[in-house]
């Protein structure tokens, strides 16, 4: 195995500057790296013909496929686009610097990383040993409508569905291998608007205040215990994340007081099933809400898959992950409906910050362990 | 009784724009009224030396006696300082105009047509029958800080404290002589803050969410009934003004919470105990409270001074007046400290609005009112 291979790759990706939504140079570098290696590769934009604003500008989409007559068909899903970078970086967040043991750019872990470590695991895959394919995608990081959706439908369009996916978001936490995601949680955000009728607060009886009914209905859903988690998932939780009524008037009633909710829930809950029950509430006090579903909860069942991560990262790096299900949301929610899909990668502790960077030595060792799951995987019974 | 005289007099005050705070013509015009019928008139500048913005420009003051050697010391009070007009007027708001039977221009019921009346009314009551003192402000409208309060202490200084002092608002409703204020509730708003740790909504212990606390502060605020009411009085009322925090992030717990309270209270409570409970009950939840009291509740008994203006209205228009402690703080509040007082004026339906209006018919009638009730209680009882 060339343990510089990963570091290479991650270099020239990181030096390719792609803040979200990612086009252009990083994909060319993408490709310049699998065509060699055999894959067939298919660029295509999403999204040039949605004309809603909150859906980002046009994504590029990149699918590689080297298909085998043998084996099973593993695929490894990412994105290149990265968040912006923000000021205040020790170094040109877009200029690669390797520091000590460190390297330093913007998707050092989240996740050119981990992508450059799959595809330098490529070159210790034989192409008989299965079919491999790789999910890119250019909008991760934004809205995500016309990313990994747009790519799976491509994929099923083309016969391509794979029979396991590896997504390659940084997982690890303290140290390399501490952590995979078997699942994520839901998440669904909630707006609560209660009308009233404007008035002088000499006059309560001419006026209708719609603030204490507001907050007896938040009262209500801050009683709610949605339920008490289960062997893989933490409990649902509700947040109110913001109160509005933007009344600057001391001696006026408000005509209208609204809130927000964000909910994570796992898969005892769905997002339809809350609206609907958190919809009714407000509604019998006379409120209304509106909801936007970010994803459902999924779990990929402790089994064969995440047995294969977990052993291949004990013989790598001597310790065993834990199988968890908290966290924000990744595009593997999407995934999750053509394949079981479980998330492993790199330490999060700097993804969005500044000085973003990863231990070289985790590259090689994160390479290592991608080749072992996806032989492992490939060879597995059908 | 001259008829034309009120008319006249309201249409000069009319004349001179004196939005709050008035200074300066609206004055030289209450002069020029008040020197022919024998009064001594001290004019005043007050704040001057007041560096503090909320408490707005200095204020003109006019305080006027004429001294009798009989009888009791019998005040009117009121203010020649407006609320802006506003745009909308069909005629201009500075130019009084008679259409009909009415008499239109900013200040007609609130209060220049009732100042316009009571010096009419001085026309027809001897010199000798008491001793008569105007209590003019030009800052009633605004914060009120420099204005009745500094004539109160200019008399305090000359030894002039009057026995009955009629506020000269516009209390009437529907019609001229309906109601009268016998009292007005107190007020205080109250501003609440909960402080919490900001976070991430996937991990909620990481974070302390301050809107949960918020909530149940405001429930049990919500739960509380101050008082029942009194004879005099309607029960004390808690509103809750408004909420805020300000979270513009879905994704984020935010690190504080806010809401406003305004609470019109009778006389069986007082500004510094609610200040006290509502804190007291607040800082168990781990939230703060400051708070702003604008004036404390006051209430004159019925007894001889309510009963003349009663009996006056009665006399003049034929109804006698509901006896009423509603509605919103005058400068009463402040009079009440130094004698009996009672609010009676003209209808109040255009006060504050567009192409406020008053009936010549009223301006006549108040007038003859005035002067019954002075006459009276310049011969009452020592
Ligand atoms: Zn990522
Ligand atoms: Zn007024």
């Amino acid at each position: 195995m060339n343990n510089a291979l990963a570091l290479a790759y991650a270099q020239r990706l990181i030096a390719c500057e792609s803040v979200t939504p990612a086009t252009g140079a990083v994909f060319d570098a993408l490709e310049d790296m699998l065509v060699p290696l055999g894959f067939t590769v298919e660029r295509f934009i999403s999204g040039e013909d949605d004309e809603n604003p909150a859906h980002g500008a046009p994504v590029e989409n990149l699918f590689a496929i080297r298909l085998a007559t043998n084996g099973r068909h593993f695929a490894f899903a990412g994105h290149v686009d990265v968040v912006p970078p923000g000021n205040g970086w020790a170094s040109d967040p877009f200029v690669p610097e390797i520091k000590g043991d460190l390297l330093h750019g913007r998707g050092a872990v989240d996740m050119k990383g981990s992508i450059a470590a799959f595809i330098a695991a490529l070159h210790d895959i034989p192409k008989d040993a299965g079919t491999i394919s790789l999910i890119i995608t250019g909008d991760e990081e934004g809205p995500a409508i016309h990313g990994t959706r747009a790519l799976i439908t491509h994929m099923q369009k083309r016969g391509s569905i794979p029979d396991y996916c590896l997504v390659g978001e940084p997982t690890s936490v303290n140290r390399l291998g501490d952590m995979m995601k078997i699942g994520r949680r839901g998440s669904v955000n909630m707006w609560i608007s209660v009308a009233g009728t404007q008035g002088h607060v000499a006059y309560p009886h001419l006026a209708d205040n719609p603030i204490p009914r507001l907050i007896t209905i938040l009262a209500e859903i801050e009683a709610i215990t949605l339920d008490d988690g289960t062997d893989w998932f933490q409990a649902s939780n509700i947040e109110i994340t913001d109160l509005n009524v933007g009344n600057k008037a001391t001696n006026v009633i408000p005509a209208q007081a609204e809130a927000r909710l964000s909910i994570r829930f796992n898969d005892l809950q769905t997002g339809d099933a809350l609206v609907s029950r958190l919809r009714t509430l407000v509604e019998r006090h006379g409120g209304s809400l509106t909801a936007m579903i970010s994803g459902e909860a999924f779990l990929t069942p402790p089994g064969a898959f995440s047995g294969a991560i977990s052993a291949a990262v004990e013989e790598v790096v001597g310790i065993a992950p834990e199988a968890s299900t908290t966290g924000g949301t990744s595009d593997a929610r999407f995934l999750t409906n053509i394949c079981p899909v479980v998330e492993f990668g790199l330490c999060n502790a700097t993804m969005h910050k500044l000085d973003e960077a990863v231990a070289i030595a985790d590259l090689s060792a994160l390479t290592e362990i991608y080749c072992r799951v996806a032989l492992k995987m490939l060879a597995a019974e059908a």
